[in-house]
């Protein structure tokens, strides 16, 4: 049983060492943990975000736990070279195309949001994002225009093959939740979205038990403010979901406690708390470790097929919130390590 | 004085109508209204959202006081010939580059957001969105890939001209309101928005009295969320300004009262309510005129220079919300026309 260990930079580190010490105290047979460099901590060490032994960690192992990456001070790079490379490059070289962010109000904690209580509560949504292509990596440079002119170019694109398998992803998440799926795109102006809209439109044929809708994602933006609760499963672009999930997630008030997963089509997947690398508090041991514990969960759940040990964790870390163990993100005053040894305690 | 007045479809005719009661009430000399057809409503009186006379009637005027388009029922038409593409090939054809989206709570309004009282009171903001360039106008279709798959493709791109234009729209505004302007792209994926955030760069050199940030769009997203208050003026794309705007304008929480303006390099500009054609409601006399009868209030000061008489229909409206005249969409319980009238009562 191995598990790649990337902690990458920022806070990175710190939250990754709580989420292995709660593996490590499940007691399970064969865990092997191997650690890797990613982002601008690779960079420095090996001159790539994303070294070539990082990747074949990865590929020797069932599941990725991955802390975060970002590092301003390298933002001068050139793009292949900057820590963002590294979860791209993961993302694409692992063929991790499905990307699951649930975004759900933790009990006792809608006070954290800035949505009415009565708003916040009802959010219990999740949005599949495709990972593995949109404008993200399609072909992109910097060019002449006739005139002489620097011009930026993106070319954002969907095939049939792209959309169905994450269709598919969407509509089987629909049917282990409420049977209602919304698809998000901006079909009144783009081929891609267009492709996109009739390709899920085919995919709905096979599950004649879910509620297929559509939205433009401009639309998609509103209703997440006048209405969150309304939405359950959404499926949608690379793009869109990028900042759709964002949104989503902020809508909940508590991104230190929101995981995420991002699978293949085998059972290898990364998975990774939505938070970045907070630079500005790293090394302070103020973070909170508890999106990247979840995210462990996660790994177990859906790597490894380990559910009972995925809800150990999860009941873990409820009940230390329950009992008032709380980051400084969720206005409480523990730090790293204590919520770490909380989160243990209550295994 | 020549201004076209594009109704559309769904309640624009009779949003519009209100509007329009209110310009011919101001007693300005010369005033001339010119009626065109936009939309589903041209398309099926023409053949076409946006025909040659309409056109016409546009370039011949000073500025265009527009309703609403959009018909679900011409879904099913070629992307040419839907009704958004009046609104897309007006902005095109006219160098409408320049959108402003203003979205600022109404005193006395706080309470029709989703967020909190406290976190609303403070939004301010102005959203200027690019509107000739993006992913919206660059070459775009089907095509099929080596496999024989379908596949849809957009390409998107801003060449350094496009830029230059929208930022200086972007930094004098910050100039009028309080010297802070942040750009919004997504640099850590796009060259297209690695060239924006360099241009935008460049010509902060001129505005040396302008504080100049920059935020991914997603981070946008989330901090739209978090802390709408903490925003004054955003420079941002045509796609992702699509998304950010109709998000700030939903945080406002009177979508009903929010006005728009769509600028050229002249004078000459298109207004509109930034709700939509609205269909379920359309016909009925239920629908809130007052965004579009602020949109006319814009057009007279922007494209005709008449400053006066855009803060008198601004008075008279905010004086009509006072008096607790309110559409269904606020709460309150007036008709389209009873708006109308109170706001030329208190003209
Ligand atoms: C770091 C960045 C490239 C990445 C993305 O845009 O996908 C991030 O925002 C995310 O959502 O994981
Ligand atoms: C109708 C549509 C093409 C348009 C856009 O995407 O620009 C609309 O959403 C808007 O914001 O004015």
């Amino acid at each position: 049983m191995k598990i790649a260990v990337f902690a990458g930079d920022g806070i990175g580190p710190e939250v990754t060492r709580e989420a292995v010490r709660v593996l490590q105290a499940l007691g399970l047979p064969g865990l092997e943990l191997v650690e890797g460099d990613v982002g601008g901590a690779a960079y420095r060490k090996h001159g790539h975000p994303l070294p070539q032994q990082t990747l074949d960690i990865a590929k020797a192992s069932g599941g990725i736990l991955f802390g975060a990456v970002g590092d301003f001070s390298l933002d001068g790079l050139e793009r292949h070279l900057r820590p963002e490379q590294a979860i791209l490059g993961l993302r694409k070289e692992l063929g991790l195309f499905a990307n699951l962010r649930p975004a759900t109000v933790f009990q006792g904690l809608e006070d954290l949001t800035t949505l009415r209580p009565e708003v916040a509560r009802d959010i219990d949504l999740l949005i599949v994002r495709e990972l593995n292509g949109d404008v993200y990596f399609g072909e992109k440079g910097m060019r002449q225009t006739a005139e002489g002119l620097r011009e930026g170019y993106d070319i954002m694109s969907y095939n049939e093959a792209e959309v169905r398998r994450i269709a598919h992803v969407g509509f089987r998440a629909a049917q282990g939740r409420s049977k209602k799926l919304c698809s998000v795109d901006k079909a009144n102006v783009l081929e891609t979205s267009q492709l996109w809209r009739d390709v899920v439109i085919e995919v709905a044929k096979e599950y004649p038990d879910v509620e297929l809708s559509h939205m433009y994602v401009d639309n998609a933006a509103m209703q997440l403010v006048k209405n969150p609760g309304a939405f359950d499963v959404i499926v949608t672009g690379n793009l869109f979901g990028d900042i759709l999930s964002d949104q989503a997630s902020m809508c909940v008030g508590s991104i230190g406690l929101l995981a995420s997963a991002s699978l293949s089509e085998g059972s290898l997947g990364l998975y990774e708390p939505i938070h970045g690398s907070a630079p500005d508090i790293a090394g302070k041991g103020l973070a909170n470790p508890m999106a990247t514990i979840l995210s462990a969960a996660m790994l177990l759940r859906h790597s490894f097929g380990l559910e009972a040990e995925a809800r150990r964790i999860e009941h873990a870390v409820a009940k230390a919130l329950a009992d008032g163990i709380k980051g400084g993100d969720l206005g409480g005053s523990h730090g790293t390590v204590a919520i770490g040894d909380a989160v243990l305690e209550r295994l």
